[in-house]
């Protein structure tokens, strides 16, 4: 058997070109901006001065253009609502079910061709949510339903039908190849448990928050990982201001009350720190005069540095601007215990000396740490060769569970030489969808060549049989041709974070160790056009637009809710 | 002590002249248009054909309408962004202090001169709510924070400052003219409660779902008054579809989960069942064809039909295009009991026996009845004249609560003669308004002659005397006229429901029972203008069309979130 169906580990081939990939939309946006302006022909109008026909063909340039765009959103809107009659399910087909529906397990969905197998979806999600916008979500910037996209929308869309259960999946059983499944959602039928078998699996649970076991986190910090958190981030932060400015409430309660702490010095933290200062800029300090000398926000970070992943000199940039925007940095800070009103913190000193410090707050927000989710710790056990796997489950090249034939896992529930971000779960559901789509032309390929095999031996007249035979060498060449499937290979396309005041930082990836770093106002811009290009369906794409236009308009709302 | 400070029983005086009301903000709407419209003067162009003119004048036209058009909004959206200086709240003066931010209590603010008064909030939701478009948030059809004012906003913008404090007020103790506040919500701080003095209280603070104690409602109805209530709905929808589709759930729960049941025959509940049937037939079917032979909408009624305060045609009108849209109405069904899965009722037959019948349901939404609320009810047991109130506080002609002085009531948790709606809070807040202005007139006015009169003792001319007497008769005058305060008189402008399926029904009022009844889709437009025109602020309105488009343009979201 293949190794892409069965781990066992050999040297990884030669590098697979530079995959699709998602910053890629950009680029292919601008092409057919471009070809879209160069559509309608010029028109040659005589006895014009230069200047007239010049101005003429460039109305007539911007008209037709315009006309394409909106035609071009038209269709894709129009297309977006019609989905055409899909091929129905086919039970006969093997089986493949994909837990998840986050970046690996939409990007696969996308690019799978379902009328292949019987495809069966489970997520207790669903909708897919585009992560990056997250932190903007938690102080209105973004609204969160511009950025969740209905699965059922997906995967209407496919040509063949596939069918998707909103459950969790509790336990998976390589020995029978069947997953429990269960409704874990508020409202309950007579059935909430059930099971499913499978012939394919693909997992792309994601992970889960983990506090390192560090007291008082679980209990009273917010975590910023799904919609529920980050309204529940958005409806703290008016609570905490609300509360501070209650009648006759302490100077000291007020001070802390306004404190806001990040702990995390990755994107996700530095994003929602930025974020959470420009609110208080543009929003709070006009609304809510009276919180202006107390507001604060900080960033607390373990290592000696935020955004590790930046460059140098981003991270000074970064760190600049941080100072710029009074919001404090505290880096080589380690967070040991956590109470109601208080985190107590480790600071290392310059001079190598450890000190402890206590920093009152009233809102604090953990955007640090990665842990396997029950279901995936649950499969790990069972499986003898996952025995050592700590961050996730160990695959080989081609992303199949190490001890287990035909499970594959992606994003951040697989643990693999490459940091847990949207873009390698990306590329691995894309790769995987080329992987099933590889796998299903390869049996039909077999199947042929099997049915001819047959049908030669069944024949007496000899130009029958090389007739045959020459078809046979013909399928073969194709088998061994589709077969040849390089494993999995990463592009690392770059790194993008907004760090506040309409500046963002850019750390872009050309091939080959070549980089581009780049900072500030222009960049900010660049990563909303990036943003916006890698939204996938038209319809969030405008609504995330709408929503910018919406804040510089009328600025943020400060409803508590 | 006039009347309107404190209550005692008096003939009613002649009727107020009509007060400016929501449904004429249209026709003011329209008038600005015209205006707009005609304003650019239109240039004499010699020597042109009657058509090239009349077409020259009207590009002219329609460019300077949209330049002013434009030109209006961006004004409007500048200002609502950009509040002047406010003068500092002044201690020294009475205290105002206003409960509530619904529709009464915010149309008083809207009026109210805050620069007589030290004008403070309490309210435990720092936003004001636009009700009549809560029941198309319940299918995302309009999105929740499009029709959240924030209160500060209202508030930043009055001339002189407002005190706003985000807590419940738990008691009133009119002995000691003092209110005890609560921080009720999830951030605490060390002061949680205290108290606040007043000189004056408005009382607005609404209602509060009742389940006329039938046994199982409170525990699994949901309601539909609040932002919580209606997200809570639309969850539940998708939550209900979602473990309807679950693997091998029975066809008898399938049926139960998509039987969605309101009960309550008023414009809440219609308008909830048209918006629910609108989004099965306009998204969900298309989304999820599976659930197609189950989805069901049932209106349940005590009454022999719904929707009593429109003319018998439009409820005939209203009962038809149910039929047509497939939605059940069962009138004279009074439900008795409700269980996790079952609703209970007892229904009168025609030929008067009774019958009871069990719906099997997935959605319960309770859209009938109000009671008051535990402050109102604690306020109510301390006042010997508030004996007999059941409904609400009882008020005299001028609102002010029975049996207290400076102590006024309006809005639901008033009891008047007129129904609960916000028609009525919005005018009773203005009249409100209006007499709080004049008061502080009156105040200034007799402060004035008294000042007068001194100076009139102590002068010893007679030239000055007859110029202080002469000053003092005029004050006087003035003082009589400002005084001459008519009681509340309210002025129904008519009632208006959607019905589902983009039509709705219209019953106007034009004074001395002149009424017009209007039904179908036209008077959908109709609803949808006079709604936009009635939300208070430019970038609600704004935020409403757009969601509306947005509808038009996507369809609603099938996330479950």
């Amino acid at each position: 058997m293949a190794a892409y169906l069965r781990a066992a580990r050999r040297p990884a081939a030669l590098p697979s070109s530079a995959l699709a990939l998602r910053l890629r939309g950009a680029a292919r946006a601008a092409a057919r901006a471009e070809s879209t302006a160069a559509a309608p022909p010029p028109a040659a109008a005589p006895k014009k001065s230069g200047f007239k026909r010049a101005s003429t063909l460039l109305w007539r340039l911007t008209y037709g253009s315009a006309f394409l765009s909106v035609g071009w959103l038209g269709y894709h809107i129009y297309d977006g609502r019609h989905p055409a009659d899909q091929l129905p399910p086919d039970p006969t087909k093997k089986s493949l079910v994909v837990l998840g529906s986050g970046w690996g397990a939409v990007s696969l969905l996308k690019k799978l061709d379902t009328e292949n197998y019987n495809v069966i979806v489970v997520s207790p999600r669903n909708f897919f949510l585009f992560t990056p916008l997250l932190p903007s979500c938690t102080t209105g910037t973004i609204e969160h339903r511009s950025i969740m996209e209905p699965l059922r929308h997906i995967l209407r869309h496919k040509k063949a039908s596939v069918t998707f259960y909103e459950a969790e999946a509790t336990s998976i059983d390589p020995a029978t190849r069947t997953l429990t499944l269960r409704d874990n959602s508020e409202v309950k039928a007579d059935i909430t448990e059930t099971t499913l078998p499978f012939d394919y699996l693909v997992i792309g649970v994601g992970a889960q928050n983990t506090t390192f076991g560090i007291p008082g986190v679980q209990e009273n910090a917010c975590f910023l990982k799904e919609i529920a958190d980050a309204q529940k981030i958005r409806t703290r932060i008016m609570d905490c201001i609300e509360t501070a400015t209650f009648k006759d409430q302490t100077p000291e309660e007020r001070k802390r009350l306004l404190h806001m702490v990040v702990v995390g010095g990755g994107p996700t933290g530095v994003e929602f720190a930025g974020e959470l200062q420009d609110f208080f800029e543009e929003d709070l300090r006009k609304w809510v005069p009276e919180i202006e000398p107390d507001f604060h926000v900080s960033l607390v970070e373990a290592l000696p540095n935020v955004l590790p992943m930046f460059s140098k000199e981003l991270i000074n940039y970064t760190e600049r601007t941080f100072k710029d925007e009074k919001i404090d940095i505290h880096t080589k800070t380690m967070v040991k215990k956590v109470t109601e009103k208080s985190i107590f913190a480790e600071v290392s000193r310059a001079d190598g000396t450890k000190e402890m410090v206590e920093m009152p707050y009233g809102l604090l927000v953990w955007a640090t740490g990665n842990a396997p989710r029950p279901v995936v710790r649950d499969f790990m056990s069972k499986v003898p060769e996952q025995a050592k796997a700590r961050r996730g489950l160990e695959v080989n090249d081609y992303l199949v569970v190490n001890g287990v034939e035909g499970i594959w896992a992606l994003g951040d529930c697989a643990a693999t030489k490459y940091a847990p971000t949207a873009q390698v779960a990306t590329q691995q559901g894309a790769y995987l969808a080329r992987l099933f789509n590889t796998l299903a032309k390869t049996q039909a390929l077999e199947e042929d060549i099997a049915h001819l095999e047959e049908l030669g031996n069944a024949s007496a007249l000899p130009e029958d049989k090389k007739t045959i035979a020459a078809e046979i060498e013909n399928k073969a060449k194709s088998l061994r041709r589709t077969k040849r499937l390089m494993p999995f290979q990463y592009t690392h396309q770059g790194s993008l974070a907004y760090i506040g005041s309409d500046k963002a930082i850019a750390d872009l990836s050309f091939g080959d160790g070549n980089n581009l770093t780049s900072s500030g106002q222009m960049t900010y811009l660049f990563w909303r056009s990036a943003y916006v290009s890698m939204v996938f369906s038209t319809r969030n794409k405008l609504l995330v637009v709408m929503d910018w236009l919406k804040v510089k308009m009328f600025g943020r709302d400060v409803s508590r809710e």
